[in-house]
């Protein structure tokens, strides 16, 4: 018996990138499977669909949430997202949860936990693949967003977990940053990331309902007071921290008015463009080093004097610099 | 007539690193210039040099001082220096200000600063030379406390002006990290970088003297309220707010306390080897990407294309992720 290989349906950069414009869904998520894939005829591809894609980018608007888990980010995005689409606005939400492996092909498991919104003709939900990160956040993440915003999705969330490096990669590339925190006694920092609080232009605190209304107002009243110590945005916008209940659907509505009046600030004043562009070249930047470090520590040479160099200078017995450039001359050898 | 050139005097490796171990101060210099010199020549033999001493180092408290311009860190390391050198310590003092030329050769412009401390011979006061900078530090001043530890300092202060990046870089090469800040109303960290207050092991009120005292009492406490939010370092230490008047010599012996306690702490957990050590690799880490990004940005085929690609991802007409392989493969033909 002849054993033939029957290769998956391949189609043309311009197939995927007629469909996914069209708001094709099956299409887009095939392109983003294809973004995440490995093999090199993919990333070939995906590069070629990308580049198509692109003019019809960047108009929608990138919502970062993060917070720590139990915050209820599943609950707020399912009742925040279902205020976004009952605007009439379609919503991509990404999740990303790079510190465990939950989110592998967990799609199932995001829709699960986000039940309405999953069956909301006006959402599509799409969790990152774990795999390769730069930064912490799948490196595929920012391309996923592009490919969403081709097929029209007018806002995207993405969500990450509050824990990792993930937060600052997300800030980068997205044009607000919404933390979730809760409600409790002096130390509700714990757990986020050093940093975070300083980078959001908003700070909601969750779960006010029944009788956690109280201690949220006082909550919220503290962290406006903490984050009036730090200095304005360079936009000039000062973070707002506000109270919800995604249960009850209350305190949703003024959480998108803050990124509304936020979106018409920056646009006023130039600074959403000007972020944009920085947000591009940084990717870039970031992509271009993480190659250069990736080829360095992959060279065969580097790599057999890694482990001893290291130990040596961890142990205080070698210059940092002297074993610095040990390192990159054993690597430049190789390239002459 | 045969104009003949006269080489400055050179120095064996062994001599400079003889001199230094005596604590000879004149060598001390002259080794720090040829630490900061570009000439290869110069390079080479610093780091033989380096290697030398390399064993004689580590034994110094390293404290990073910021603050912004106007808050009196000038004063205040005149004052806690004079209480340092009191207690019969050798202390070295390295300034940096990388946004400015101000520091370039002003050896003079910042004994005059601390007049006292400049003619106190237990003292030892160094600006960084403007210059190669690694994370908007002087690349040398790494290099430059190693000297003066085995030149027997026992304390070194390296203070930044705390408007740049400098502040991260700092904290990643001292054990032990001071915030000067200045009672004020409201917006006392204007100017402050974000996320420089919580990388601080204590934070100093300046100038707490006079009328101004029961306002910096009250800041104090204000402040010691935001860095509760903030998560505990790993060590377990609490950063801790003080009070002082650098003119009246007032407040200096407790935070000279704190940063023993802080020590006294971090070495019975071994928070403060790990740190070290961690340090050690994090500066060759960082050299290396340094110098591999450099070679990249001056390959002659990068930098031809660079500038077009650049805007090209700017202006959002390429991906990012396109434009980097494109450069890197640009890089990369040469090398085979």
């Amino acid at each position: 018996m002849n054993v033939t290989y029957t290769p998956r349906k391949r189609f043309t950069p311009e197939e995927y990138a007629e469909s996914i414009l069209k708001g094709d869904r099956i299409m887009l998520s095939r392109a983003i499977t294809l973004i995440e894939s490995k093999l090199p005829s993919d990333v070939a591809l995906a590069e070629k669909v990308l580049e198509l894609i692109l003019p019809y980018t960047g108009r929608s608007l990138r919502v970062g949430i993060t917070g720590v888990p139990g915050v209820g980010k599943s609950t707020f995005i399912e009742s925040f997202g279902g205020l976004i689409t009952g605007m009439g606005k379609k919503l991509a939400v990404l999740t990303i949860d790079p510190s465990s492996q939950r989110s592998k092909g967990s799609i199932l498991g995001d829709k699960t936990r986000m039940e309405s919104l999953a069956n909301d003709p006006m959402a599509y939900i799409r969790p990152s693949a774990s795999g390769a990160t730069l930064g912490g956040v799948n490196d595929k993440t920012r391309e996923t967003m592009l490919l969403c915003e081709a097929a029209g999705y007018e806002v995207v969330l993405i969500e990450t977990v509050g824990v990792g490096q993930s937060e600052t990669t997300v800030a980068a590339i997205t044009d607000f940053f919404l933390l979730l925190m809760l409600a409790g006694a002096g130390d509700e920092l714990q757990g986020i990331k050093k940093g975070i609080m300083e980078m959001c232009d908003a700070l909601v605190i969750t779960k006010a309902d029944g009788d956690n209304v109280n201690m949220s107002r006082m909550a919220a009243r503290e962290y406006q007071n903490a984050l009036r110590l730090f200095p304005a945005h360079d936009s000039g916008w000062e973070p707002e921290v506000l109270t919800c209940s995604s249960l009850k659907k209350e305190g949703l509505e003024a959480i998108w008015d803050v990124i509304v009046r936020h979106h018409e600030l920056v646009k006023k004043t130039g600074h959403f463009d000007a972020k944009r562009m920085e947000q591009n070249i940084a990717w870039m930047n970031e992509i271009i080093d993480y190659y250069l470090k990736y080829d360095f520590l992959h060279d065969t040479e580097v790599e057999g004097a890694m482990d001893f160099t290291s130990h040596m200078v961890e142990s205080g017995k070698l210059p940092a610099i002297t074993a610095a450039k040990k390192l990159l001359s054993l690597y430049r050898k190789k390239e002459m």
